[in-house]
């Protein structure tokens, strides 16, 4: 079922342990080789080592990456201490899963070689259709205000939410979707189960029941300062858009902005009183980044939504992004009939696709709301 | 010296008595009529009247007009009359005149009539540095703040603060250029001795002491309800840029933003929080007409001056619009000396313009900060 073999799959693993996440030598030494020949390299000697590609800074920049990651060789975890966090609710997805959000793979070398999930959502379902609601933790009463109402809206609309965790404007979007009964997403900087700030502990705990917790880190690591910028990119790939509630001028949340920016994703920030030094980042990057003013989840749906998609969902309701499906899903789904009912053997066949597939395909589509199960199978869900 | 005669002063005073600012068919006949033989028609018999051009709606729609002009005939009044209001301190300036602001000419057909001035400045000097701040009566507290910050500072910069005499963000622009002791130009819907709204009648004569009231309405006209809107396009055709502070989705304020835009003036909007009706209008034309954010004076600075200009005087201090003036009185500016000092003769032959011409221009050009009278003359004032 998974194009990923269990040895690439363990390889990915331990590597997420040796260098830290957004560490550009890996990056770059994935794009050519297997991981597993990477952990290999790590854990020979130098000769071996010295058969891996010339990336990046070259020979001599990929040995001491080597050399950096090999005196954390310790820290790999066994097989059976993966088994035991998988045990406790956590999941491992790699590139190329059914798990894992394709979103991700625009960021290129920059790409997380891992994801630790905690939730029983689909990422990547729930991203197809979610906006990033981030700013600053220091927030004022104001932004905390707008981005509940605005999370609230979006998920009452069907939108995730995605947002870091934090305190301020991040808990908020997070509060917001969870009151609306919608899915949030809280990309974390350090484990989920180190599971930091704190103080979110039953924040963290209410978002793994109804949304998804997601770290690039190893779930017992405590987060480090450079990690929150690197954690930011994943944030703005992951969701359709970006806005950004308050800001500071040299608040993170402008991170993320750029991260959206440069992902030619839409990128949004939410106008305060020009008195306000939280909202002075938001101004700053409406005059200077060209980031659209928006005063509302309407104005945010008008922006994520597909071309001309937005508008009329105002009028119409709820829209499904059938067009940002993968090619495999959108097979599946094809074969589905728009009334009778399928079985998923008949489904399979037609769409091209083993039966595992097809189930696994069904099932996202399902969760997403494209298609339901009726009594005489799997047909699409009306409106879809 | 002025290069409109006095028959068609006269008949353009007279013109303006009998056709509501932004007539458009006064305007489209200006373009092709001298005034005196509009008067005229307007006076005489059908013959006549039938020999005007038939512009914008036809022969048909230019009879309709004059016979409307017609009506008011009565109410022209006689030269005395005139002379008493001049004597009273009010002035009219005539397109073509040197105290008119040649920036109106660029309204077409839409070019005032005449104006009546009162106050000391030159008006057409203020506006070479000028900004419009405009915005709602039913201002709030955050707004007047912000309208009285910007405007002071504008004023401290040297740049002369144009509104629109009303209650709420126009007053609060009008008081911090006052308090700053700079130059400051309300633009009235109504006449000046009538003087709309009569609570503003003391800010009214502190605005005549130290800057400018301006009207295209007959002096003792009451302001009707059209008369706003259509004084705005003048708002917008004085100021280098327009500023909106606050405004409701359906403010008239934006109706001197959309001619700032028409005009392809730059156009700036103060953000406020997005719970504000009264910051509703500013979101909106930043998202949906592309107004840039502004946050204060300095922002506004950077996008009226001269390209490049803005980000100087930012470390440079004061900048003179020196391309801004016309070709007459750029010629009398070529033509004084650095250091040394010239006798206006001098100038006059130098910049080949009479003797008149030279003193007025000399006159203006001092009032604006270029030149300056030493003991042996005439000289360029230094970082003018």
């Amino acid at each position: 079922m998974s194009a990923v073999s269990e040895p690439e799959r363990m390889a990915r693993a331990a590597l997420s342990f040796l260098a830290e996440p957004g560490d550009p030598a890996l990056g770059a030494l994935l794009q050519s080789c297997p991981p597993e020949e990477i952990l290999n390299a790590v854990g020979s000697g130098k000769e071996q080592r010295a058969a891996l590609p010339a990336v990046g800074r070259g020979q001599h920049g990929v040995a001491r990456a080597v050399e950096r990651w090999r005196a954390r060789i310790g820290q790999v975890p066994s097989a059976a201490r993966l088994d035991a966090w998988e045990r406790c609710g956590l999941r491992l997805v790699c590139p190329g899963e059914t798990g894992w959000p394709t979103q991700l793979d625009l960021l290129g070398e920059a790409r997380p070689v891992v994801l630790w999930l905690r939730g029983r959502e689909d990422l990547r379902f729930a991203c197809l259709r979610s906006v990033s609601v981030v700013g600053a933790r220091a927030a004022t009463g104001y932004g905390n205000h707008v981005a509940t109402e605005m999370a609230a809206t979006l998920a009452e609309r069907g939108w995730a939410v995605i947002s870091g965790g934090a305190y301020g404007i991040d808990s908020s979007a997070h509060r917001g979707a969870l009151g609306a009964g919608g899915v949030t997403v809280a990309v974390l900087a350090g484990g989920l189960s180190y599971g930091y700030p704190k103080g979110h502990h039953e924040l963290f705990a209410a978002i793994a029941d109804e949304g998804l917790l997601v770290s690039e880190w190893p779930p017992d690591r405590a987060p480090t300062r450079p990690g929150f910028l690197v954690r930011n990119r994943v944030i703005a790939a992951l969701s359709g858009g970006t806005v950004v509630v308050e800001a500071a001028l040299r608040s993170g949340a402008l991170s993320t902005a750029r991260h959206a920016r440069d992902l030619c994703r839409p990128l949004m920030a939410v106008p305060g009183p020009v008195t306000s030094e939280e909202s002075r980042g938001c101004h700053e990057i409406i005059r200077e980044w060209g980031a659209v003013c928006v005063t509302g989840a309407e104005d945010v749906i008008e922006q994520v939504s597909p071309a001309g998609e937005g508008l009329g969902a105002r009028r119409r309701g709820e829209v499904r992004p059938r067009d940002s499906l993968d090619q495999v899903t959108t097979a599946v789904l094809e074969a589905v009939p728009a009334r009778t009912g399928s079985g998923p053997a008949t489904i399979a066949i037609a769409a091209g696709v083993d039966l595992n597939t097809a189930l696994q395909c069904l099932g996202a589509l399902a969760a997403a709301g494209f298609v339901e199960r009726s009594v005489r199978g799997w047909r699409l869900r009306k409106n879809a």
